[in-house]
């Protein structure tokens, strides 16, 4: 690829400061960008290092004011990072979807496929499937019977979507991931777990993200929902009959256990964990690692297992390591105290 | 579907109080029930709430006195969680099984297929294989060679089994799940990790069920075994020549390292890791999200990480939150202390 | 089998000391060993085992000096470990690979396929892919547009491999493994989540093993790097353009968050968690379940959650189940302390 920076500026309504007729040849983060790269610098930490990029042209807040010892020439925008993958998206188009069932596609009784949508080699539906248009099912994954697609959805190689799946619209659902299995639900019954039998379903709002190898069971009796605008990472685990609201952020290897339910426009970080029949309010934050064992009331900020708020958490951070020191400091406590202890008892 | 409370009693023999002619048009859980619902009440902390119930009838245990109070009809059982289960598999019987080979199956040769199996489509299915009678195999899963399903066994979809993996009756594999890939064993050779030879197993009982994305390696020589009756649920990875012994149950998201013995009717708890060549005991208990660094004898319930026993957590997880403030504490001890040191010195 | 001692001992040109003619009909771990296996003794801890031992013959370093106690025939080696995986190899030969595109398999345009490679049945291929020569390529897996997998490399069943990744020769991949996938990338647009254009790719170096679910995401906009002769085993999670440097061990359940560089030779234990922007230094080793929130120099060895030197981690572990005495025994002195001040203070 080869733009003038003009051209660029043009996409996104980016007022310039330098060589409008510069080519650039690519785009790149901050720190591996290189001449003829276009970048962003979305704020004062990355505006700070602007003297060291030796990026072409980097996207900068409206608000920034050029210093001479700029290197770069400079894009204004109101939202840096937004319009810079707005450049990208526009400059490397995804190819235009070419509606097609392949051959080799299985499909079931009932089952409807709409308008422009494309299904790939190997892909199996089964019946009363109703597929939206211009949706994209790609190679070796299967869909069970009952389930919906919405309309512009992707779902990505050898993903498993059980009986009763429905999602909505501009669904992204990443390779290996699993939805709609049955939760994990078993009864004693003398002999040992009896199988509970799962009836219920999955349903899952507009313009959900599904990351790769993530599981979402089906309700045992009602339902597993994601809401809308959702994003869900990597090998996260979604136990039945969770409830999660619209615009959540759920980072990769979470772990959310049975009938717990999510509010709206939380962020559940890395690695944490929740335990079931909770209540996580929405907009709380959940810190990476962390272990949630009981409700969260909404716009906390929790960290740390068991949990506790978050500032407390980066002081307990910084004193694990010193509980050895503690510990020391406590027994010399104890022993000057109890010489000194004698010693008035003995002046006594 | 809509059934009479009469019929409900019928299906597990249970005594009713109340309409017998009462309609119930469907089951649900205890807090989203509502009128028409058939829920349970399986104890005290769902009895005690028997009054703010919206549903149409309520299975509770034989030893419940009925109230004036009580909103619903009852049926009374010795295991109401347990009749409530039968009843719904009851009202929601699993179509039944239709003996069938996908013509897109591919079968290797020496591979036999038992009585009234079903095997979808794009299954794959290697040499020296042996399919039990009234299996359901489902689309896109491949089975290795030397492989064996025991009758009324259930493999979902895009499912691995590797090579000489034999499994007992009645088995349900979750989708995406792994059995039989090689452990994790390098060797040294100076130049860098080389890999050992694989040339083990896995063994699976009878009734066992594995979760979706759960991965259980083979041994390395010998056997990695999971006992009759286990549940293992989704994104469990368990590690070359691990044994499990029967009944134990493994939730979300463990994971075993290698050579680790697990007994029997053993609960390994949501996110627990555990680590190699150790012993947990019969019938122990490891807490959620604990890590198990050293044998476990029998019986015993450990939590925290490096585990402890489960009263003692409690008592740190009290704790961990305060230690800023102990910190602080001592800090004060130690400057008071050392005050009333400088003046007695100074009084002697 | 069964092959002689002297059989045995001519596949790595080992001393023997015992009976040459002896029948060896098994390998076997030490603690499973019976008569007739040969196993090994790699270290102090087995040597000083070996009286108990019920193996045929166990592999000894050059070292060891034989005991009339030793109760089974002994074979000598510089590294008795690799060369008993080696006469594991030997004994039991991986079947040759048979040269096979099956007839089920889809191929895309100007895709290549190098001599001696096996596609198995359902196979999907993109465009513009390269299969080096002697691949071997498992059923239902399916690789995206432009990638490329280097000579005597296999690729189990059931992964994905997504568009733009690259990777050098004999690399394992086991089942249901996902490559290149989008990773966990959006920017604020005011109405909600917006996802990010994602144009990277994923290269990956000779002699690499990937472990069976393992997601590694494309970068964002450059690469994601896996250097040559690194190991990851079941469930691990490496985010958008991580880099990890050669013959690095990533052991399950890891997790590496976005743009964090791993150095060579390093040692990430089970479920240990790496934030992301960090670096950690050549040779490092992190323990298992740690969580490693700051970057690492080089050859540091670290634990705990926060992270912490290893030596501090084994003192912290051994204090955290102590914390409920230690905070009585500060109240206790507390105590004692106030009643000794008011006493002094009395007697003024």
């Amino acid at each position: 690829m080869s733009v003038t920076l003009e051209d660029i500026a043009g996409i996104i309504g980016a007022r310039i400061s330098g060589d409008r007729t510069m080519a650039i040849t690519g785009v790149s983060s901050f720190e591996e960008a290189g001449p003829g790269d276009l970048t962003f610098a979305g704020d004062s930490r990355f505006l700070s290092r602007l003297p060291d990029t030796r990026a072409g042209a980097v996207l900068v807040p409206n608000t920034y004011t050029p210093k001479a010892s700029d290197p770069a020439d400079l894009l204004f925008s109101p939202n840096p990072k937004l319009d810079f993958f707005k450049v990208v998206a526009h400059l490397f188009p995804q190819p235009s979807l070419v509606a097609a069932v392949h051959p080799s596609a299985v499909i079931g009784t009932d089952t409807v496929i709409g308008d422009g949508s494309r299904v790939e080699a190997n892909v199996v539906l089964g019946d009363g499937v109703v597929i939206g248009s211009k949706v994209h099912i790609m190679a070796n994954t299967v869909i069970g019977n009952q389930c919906c697609i919405g309309d512009h959805s992707v779902i990505k190689p050898n993903v498993s979507i059980m009986d009763l799946t429905c999602m909505g619209s501009n669904a992204i659902v990443h390779p290996g991931a699993v939805i709609g299995s049955d939760g994990y639900g078993f009864t004693q019954d003398g002999a040992g777990h009896a199988k509970q039998a799962h009836t219920g379903r999955v349903e899952i709002g507009d313009h959900v993200e599904i990351g790769a190898c993530t599981c979402i069971d089906r309700g045992t009796l009602g339902v597993t929902r994601i809401g809308s605008g959702v994003k869900i990472d990597n090998q996260v685990h979604i136990a039945h009959n969770v409830k999660i609201g619209d615009n959540t952020l759920v980072v990769a290897q979470v772990g959310i256990a049975g009938s717990t339910q999510v509010g709206k426009g939380v962020i559940l970080a890395g690695r944490a964990a929740v335990t079931g029949h909770i209540t996580i309010g929405d907009h709380a934050i959940v810190g990476p690692h962390a272990g949630v064992t009981a409700s969260i009331p909404p716009h906390d900020i929790v960290s740390g297992m068991p949990h506790m708020p978050h500032k407390t958490w980066l002081k307990v951070a910084n004193i694990i390591s010193r509980l050895p020191g503690m510990r020391k400091q406590l027994q010399a406590l104890e022993k000057r105290f109890s010489q000194m202890e004698s010693k008035i008892n003995t002046s006594e």
